[in-house]
């Protein structure tokens, strides 16, 4: 007997199993599995009633909350496709997702009126809007707030039977640094599939009770959407991120599990309101979107009394494809430890990684050997949305190639080394860009960093350091070149430092080093060539 | 992308993550994940130079043993389906079970030999034996032990991606209790969600350490091999069961799970020399293949010092269903904790269980109502292997009827209460044998009982227990009697109690009911009609 794997089953299950558990908390609504999963059954069976057809594609542009962690099984419910929008883009990139995914209806909250406002005028094909909250309606959205919607459906609900589990189910479209964004396809059982692994990976069991500080837009806020209902624990929804609100809600909710990138987890490091509130309850931290550091990793488990672990994955791959915590019979010391959190880690269950040179053959587990990530995995996606070409190049010979560098040492931990745009030529020799930024961290001025290739004469390419320092803290060029001298090779270290104010960032805390090689690495534009293919 | 769904992942995963982990003691013998992977890759290839074509049954007499173990994935690495045999059948049983699946393969240890003998006389088909021990081999084997067998096949393995998950992967007999025993065919995917669904239900990590005192021949040892596998914990063989065989395997082996059925479990904490071993490890007790009653659960948790949790589940469902562990947010009482843990307990995630009238209709869930038990799930079989006619009867209308009577209470916890056919129905009541059974063990002097309908010209039928004393103490027909009207309400009390010996029983520790009722209730058959259809 084949039961469709869909993470609709997740949302029943939990239903079916635990009803009167507290589902989710948003704001000061809070709502059990039973009231959960059957507005989610209400949701979808009011998009039929509206018009939806099988496949069609649902938008939402919309902030953490309640209503858009429903849609994540009412469209689902209802047969269509989640399109989740990131509210960071402009009108124009919105527009552009909008056409490509040719999506019918869009969910949004008040405070995204102007933007839909444009893309009503820019995007013919959509039908519907619905108004998240319950702020008046522009006069052109003539038809609903979402409560009023969810009135037109009831709790009529499909036989699971009936779900194809080889269907698309979510959208999600990558930033994209060179071309225009692409919609990443996830099936039902990619989703399904991927979200199990995860809690094995990271025994997510239902006491836990998760703050959503990620953006649900990206990849279902990493996959821990699905992976907690699965397990029946309890979201937290955060709808901006802001250290204090993480504090008041970790105290009040008793918040055990959080995922940060590295530049929330600064944040929350760094603010001094932290000593006010009972944080006792966390448990877990898992710092993911961006290289953790040891330094990084050890203040966190310091600092908040928990364990902090890292991982690593990518939209393509549901997201997440690796996690770090210690395998039983390593016998790490405590520096080793540390470093074995803050790498990548290993493989989940349901999940293969390998790192390969430019033909595909398989390098060494030696930690010393950079090569292409490739990945095969449950989650995978099932290609880039009408975009063929991009598909085969991204899922050449039945492997996910992520475009980053690493390398995996004897115990199977990977350590992504860099992005393989971001790898940097110097006389024949690759440099990661971003082992420089973790010496340079190391620095007690220093805040962030990045490094990027500037043109030179005698070696093609050469590094140059971009420094935040830390508030009321100074450093000079001199000396931070000094302190890199003392910890790297000689060839990794920068030309030059130059002192900035602020890196520019994606929404989940990835460093734009397009825009800083178009600012201050004049001659330097995006790298071709055989290395970097 | 999709990755197909075979428990030879699990194996693959476990070699590359945990190569140097421990992962199965036997006997003497102790070998890595690096070792058991290598050993099933090269079985699967020894047997494909033998002549197995893909799809090919492989036949295993073998008590629980470590080449069993490789079994499990080398059979599958060949292409092979895997056919293990319940060694507690007749020749002539075997013979049949061979004939019908049509096994080329037939795995013995010597212990076997003169059944196999037989064997190859009756069932010509037979191409191949191979002595698993290093026993002298019998003259009539002429070619094979094992450990030569292997040295045939090389470390050539199949890419996953060639694998196809809805293929035959196991070929399991139930006992029959009216008919010929039915072959159960499980497929790859089957298996491989099988034991995910576990492994999320009962957490099980790589920590786990686990006895197999159940015979793998069940259904995989009640689907634990494939989840331990999976987690990366370790496999502590147990060739025959012996309470004293398991204490010092627990003991050293620092054994922290194990499965037990309530005769082991009985005879573990009725062993006197219990006392004399360090069995602190232990941390989990799982009791299944027949109901657990509270008394038995209380008794595992004070005497051995960790949880016991009940389940239930079927060949046919791969085999577990549901587990009993509280769920959060319960707020059990001490007695209603025992109780609950003590009942099946709830779906596990992935399946769904109901409770059903003869119509296919819910019954409420109100610990009260009986009806047949159906589910749904990942790991429920395919079909019958050869016998559509009994397929379509087990799985009507995509629910499996399991043939057993349970309810279903308000937190969803089954309590199952007879096999539907064992149901005593005097006067129009249906009387559960299995609830009078639970109440004349909770007498002292009771060391277990049965309880099988007799003819009556009053009321059609009515109960008679069948008592087997505690060892040393006694009790008389009108104390127990008097035992039950206190307990039962007075139609379900026993118009008689039969003092024997022992009960009869499967390798499982099943009560043999069919054959009590041959011997002790002259005129009962088996029933027939509406109430058991």
């Amino acid at each position: 007997m084949n039961v469709p794997l869909t993470p609709v089953r997740f949302l029943r299950y939990a239903q079916e199993q635990f009803p009167s558990k507290l589902a989710v908390v948003c704001g000061e609504e809070r709502r059990t599995y039973a009231q959960l999963g059957e507005r989610a059954v209400r949701l979808g069976s009011a998009l039929r009633s509206a018009g939806l057809e099988p496949g069609d594609r649902v938008a939402f542009l919309s902030s953490n909350c309640h209503r858009f962690l429903e849609a994540y099984y009412g469209v689902l419910e209802g047969g269509g496709v989640l399109l989740p929008l990131n509210f960071r883009l402009t009108a124009a990139e919105l527009a552009y997702v909008m056409r490509d995914a040719g999506a019918k209806f869009l969910f949004l909250e008040s405070q995204f009126l102007e933007t839909a406002e444009s893309l009503r005028k820019e995007v013919s094909m959509i039908e519907t809007f619905v108004l998240l909250d319950d702020q008046p309606r522009a006069n052109w959205l003539h038809k609903f707030n979402y409560e009023e919607f969810l009135t037109g459906g009831d709790l009529c609900r499909r036989d699971v039977m009936e779900f194809d589990e080889d269907a698309l189910a979510e959208l999600f479209y990558t930033s994209g640094t060179s071309a225009n964004p692409k919609g990443v396809m996830l099936t039902h059982r990619n989703i399904y599939l991927h979200a199990i692994s995860v809690a094995l990976g990271n025994q997510k069991t239902s006491d836990a009770i998760e703050i959503h500080t990620i953006p649900l837009f990206h990849a279902n806020g990493w996959g821990i959407v699905h992976t907690l209902t699965m397990a029946g624990g309890t979201h937290v929804m955060l709808h901006r991120f802001d250290p204090v609100e993480v504090f008041r809600l970790v105290e009040r909710e008793r918040v055990n599990n959080c995922n940060l990138v590295p530049t929330t987890a600064a944040a929350i490091l760094n603010c001094p309101e932290r000593k006010n509130f009972d944080l006792s309850s966390l448990k877990k931290v898992l710092i993911g979107g961006a290289a953790a550091s040891p330094t990084l990793v050890r203040e966190v488990e310091e600092k908040l009394g928990c364990q902090c672990i890292a991982g690593y994955g990518l939209t393509e791959a549901s997201p997440v494809l690796t996690l770090s915590p210690g395998k039983p019979g390593l016998q790490w010391g405590e520096e080793e430890r540390i470093a074995g959190q803050a790498s990548a880690g290993f493989a989940l269950p349901g999940a293969e990684i390998r790192v390969v040179d430019p033909d595909g053959k398989n390098l060494a587990h030696d930690g010393q050997t950079m090569g292409e990530v490739v990945a095969r995995s449950d989650g995978v996606m099932k290609g880039y949305w009408r975009q063929p070409e991009a598909t085969a190049a991204a899922l050449q010979a039945g492997w996910l190639h992520t475009g980053d560098m690493g390398t995996i040492d004897k115990d199977g931990y990977l350590l992504i080394v860099d992005r393989k745009k971001d790898i940097i030529i110097s006389g024949g020799e690759n440099i990661s860009s971003l082992e420089i930024e973790k010496a340079l961290a190391a620095h007690p001025s220093v805040y962030e960093a990045a490094v990027i290739p500037i043109p030179d004469e005698r070696w093609g390419e050469a590094p140059k350091a971009l420094v935040v320092l830390r508030p009321g803290l100074t450093a000079t060029e001199t000396e931070l070149l000094a302190f890199c001298r003392s910890r790297l090779a000689h060839y990794k270290v920068p030309k030059s430092v130059e002192f900035i104010e602020a890196l520019p960032k994606t929404g989940t805390g990835k460093i734009l080093k397009r825009e800083l090689r178009k600012k201050h690495a004049s001659g330097m534009g995006e790298h071709n060539g055989a290395h970097r293919a």
